[in-house]
């Protein structure tokens, strides 16, 4: 096969696992009979999101079986690996959003991406409630539903709607923190957006509704993996808040349409960041 | 006609607004041919927004042209009036979540009342890129998209999520106050969204999605007056968000499940409000 029919099939099995993941959260918001565990305090997890992995991950197994795999719920299973190499590796949140999902918000989704050579190289971020499909291939541009899609035209960050999340941690300092640099950067902008998903927030700027989005703290690269390709894909820029080189595995993402992204990345290299939030690479 | 046949036809006509409206707001924003002016420094008006008031105005002045107004951007168009009478009084939002509008981000709707005696008799929300039309009659329940709808059970503020807004204002003592405000509730709670819609956050209110929502400081009854009914329609409560009873003119609301409402009015009570955003109702 060719390269780009290579990347085509890689992209054809993501949408199918993702759309079967999708078709469970679909079922499970509408009837809201969900089995919720608690994890931590104010983290959750639901038998669906676990469904949703291992019918990602066996659809994904059954075509790539030599594929690694790091997800959010399946370190222990089989082919599952907490570091990244060079080999081809899937990643996969199946889903993002989950206290939106138990509170029957609308914006959860599942997303996949695959990295090969610490690159990624296809992304697909699936919205079941709201019918929307995000999807990239590196080189190829960024679509919804299919049709190209494109960052905002704003230049200006007091014209910018930004996006952030207040996290899961609950420890003063850390929330002192986020708040601090919240409250920073709204100062700055015309507005901010919580609104749950960090998969969505990416998609949000590919698509140009939001001008940028950064988080420092989400629950691991299976967030952002596809996300950041989308957003690339889309003519936009992915960097650490801090202005530094995005890192994957960091935990730390700021992006945005290229203007809005370095406004707020050099606000943000000015914000103190908690002993217990991700440090940027280098620094840890 | 009966009093039930009166107010049918009171809701009858809101929806006719409601939709018409809606139908502007969905061709602008899919076009996203705006022509936006400024109004402030982060708060917009378009030409969508003058556009859906006037149809809305007209429709409703057709059948009761002895009704009055209070609206967003009509204060002196004819019918008009700024203060609140015991006569029967429409309050429309013609286009709530101007930014999102404005970025394309799908939290936007119409907001109708229609307040006799001082008391909200009818409301509509009608968010026409989700296509969700929320209702309600006094004394009769209230709908999304004709079933019937009611507010969460969750009954302890630690597992609860809770929606609020930043804002328009960028002054320093204020944004202190709210971001203060937002991190002391975050605390106690799950999670917070921040989406953008005033009239939306209380119909995810009255739909079980959020716990509570409280807001101090936006623009006007037109923002609460529908959304207030509607979540009262649903089991919830609505109140001053330091306690007190909640005045539609006050620009101060907190709604929720009965519950969660409290909880939170417990601790929004010992949080301080800026000097700029509106007073407890006496204490002005």
């Amino acid at each position: 096969m060719k390269n780009s029919e290579v990347n085509d099939k890689y992209l054809s099995v993501a949408l199918a696992a993702a759309n079967a993941a999708g078709n469970v959260i679909k079922d499970a918001f509408s009837s809201r009979s969900k089995h919720v565990e608690h994890k931590g305090t104010v983290d959750l997890v639901t038998e669906t999101d676990k469904k949703c992995e291992s019918l990602v991950l066996s659809l994904i197994q059954e075509t790539f079986p030599s594929h690694k795999f790091i997800g959010e719920e399946g370190s222990a299973a089989q082919g599952f690996t907490a570091e990244l190499t060079d080999d081809p590796t899937w990643m996969c949140d199946p889903l993002d959003g989950t206290t939106n999902f138990v509170h029957g918000f609308p914006f959860v989704c599942v997303s996949i991406a695959l990295v090969i050579g610490r690159e990624v190289i296809v992304g697909v971020v699936h919205n079941p409630i709201l019918n929307e499909t995000y999807t990239a291939i590196k080189g190829q541009g960024a679509k919804l539903n299919d049709a190209p899609i494109s960052v905002s035209a704003t230049c200006d960050l007091g014209t910018a709607l930004i996006a952030t999340e207040v996290g899961t941690s609950r420890d003063q300092e850390t929330l002192s923190t986020i708040f601090s640099r919240m409250k920073t950067l709204t100062s700055a902008a015309r507005a901010v957006r919580c609104c749950g998903s960090c998969a969505m927030n990416l998609c949000g700027v590919a698509s140009g509704r939001l001008d940028a989005f950064y988080e420092i703290g989400f629950g691991g690269c299976w967030d952002v993996a596809a996300g950041k390709l989308i957003v690339e894909e889309a003519g936009g820029m992915v960097l650490d808040p801090q202005g530094g080189p995005f890192d994957v595995m960091g935990r730390r993402v700021l992006a945005g349409n290229p203007a809005v992204a370095q406004a707020a990345a050099n606000i943000l290299a000015g914000c103190p960041v908690s002993a217990l939030e991700p440090q940027a690479s280098g620094h840890q």
